[in-house]
């Protein structure tokens, strides 16, 4: 989803989705949090949640970012430990995927990239079964935006349905999960194919 | 110290520290754990730690790897935690530095890189100021050593003395850290300049 979600962050960010804002923090938990329209409040702590994989300048499409980047992509412990137990990713999983500016000269570094405290956005992936008719929605976050609307499932929904190894989820992209997932068989094998 | 632990393990793991192989798991609470002979237990749950950040091909010297390589650098919940309350690491506070290749073209993704099932093997920073008189230690495993000595003191211990931000560790790399520490004055500024 990593790719995934730094597609759909430059496509909806691009497309200028509304956004609210709202004070009110999400769940220590790691549980979706909404305000009354539906609108996902932005997840605060997810630094402490489960690290799954990292990025730098992933693109699905021909052209490359203009600026170098990292992709970081987290889950709540909860999703995670449930995950390890079936390879599936239980009803109210969030996913959110950190973009970070990519630095190259500072300190004693003299090549390759590290990352810097330019948060550029989050986007954020729920699975909302009760919710969502589409079941897995996507929302996206500035670097200070507090609350989001979903993106139109023609921008995120789609690729992800079409591409994802694990139900809407790029798996193929986190290494300690592949694994888990094809030892219980909810690994599409297929998704790795180069397209 | 991403990078730094990138560069010791090259140099450490080059040099061909001998290394034990022991059975028994780290603790789950992200303390050291040693074998007799103060040859530190490979610590086997870093992945549910607090991920710090990542670094793609950072290299410290002129020169460059022949791959491409991700690192990802993990502290335990609880030293993390006391970070935040003080911008000091407490002792026993262990570091993980996992180091990942790296891959650009599958399933969907063009261009960029992303991170593949081929752990290479991992560095371990510890610091425990009643069993080292150095206070601050460094081990390397390869993808499947169980145990490993200290590595001398001029390999690891001595970059990371002359270049760190905070204590021993490379806080100039980690981004949501920086700010910890330069508001508790941990932070020397210093040690980000280019060299």
């Amino acid at each position: 989803m990593k790719r995934m979600v730094f597609l759909l962050v430059l496509v909806c960010t691009a497309a200028g989705f509304g956004v609210l804002q709202a004070a009110a923090p999400d769940s220590p938990s790691g549980m979706p949090q909404y305000s009354g329209d539906n609108h996902l409040l932005r997840p605060e702590n997810y630094r402490e949640w489960i690290y799954l994989s990292s990025g730098m300048n992933m693109n699905y499409g021909p052209a490359a970012s203009d600026h170098d980047m990292f992709t970081n992509v987290f889950v709540p412990q909860w999703a995670y430990q449930a995950f390890l137990k079936s390879g599936k990713w239980p009803d109210k999983t969030v996913f959110v995927v950190e973009e970070r500016g990519a630095e190259s000269k500072g300190s004693i570094n003299k090549q390759g990239h590290y990352q810097s405290t330019d948060l550029m956005g989050i986007g954020v992936e729920v699975k909302d079964e009760a919710r969502f008719p589409d079941k897995w929605v996507y929302f996206n976050f500035g670097s200070e935006t507090k609350s989001a609307q979903a993106a139109p499932k023609g921008a995120c929904w789609r690729c992800h349905e079409d591409h994802a190894a694990v139900e809407h989820t790029f798996v193929q992209f986190y290494p300690t999960l592949k694994p888990v997932a094809q030892k219980f068989g909810t690994y599409r094998q297929e998704r790795e194919k180069v397209e």
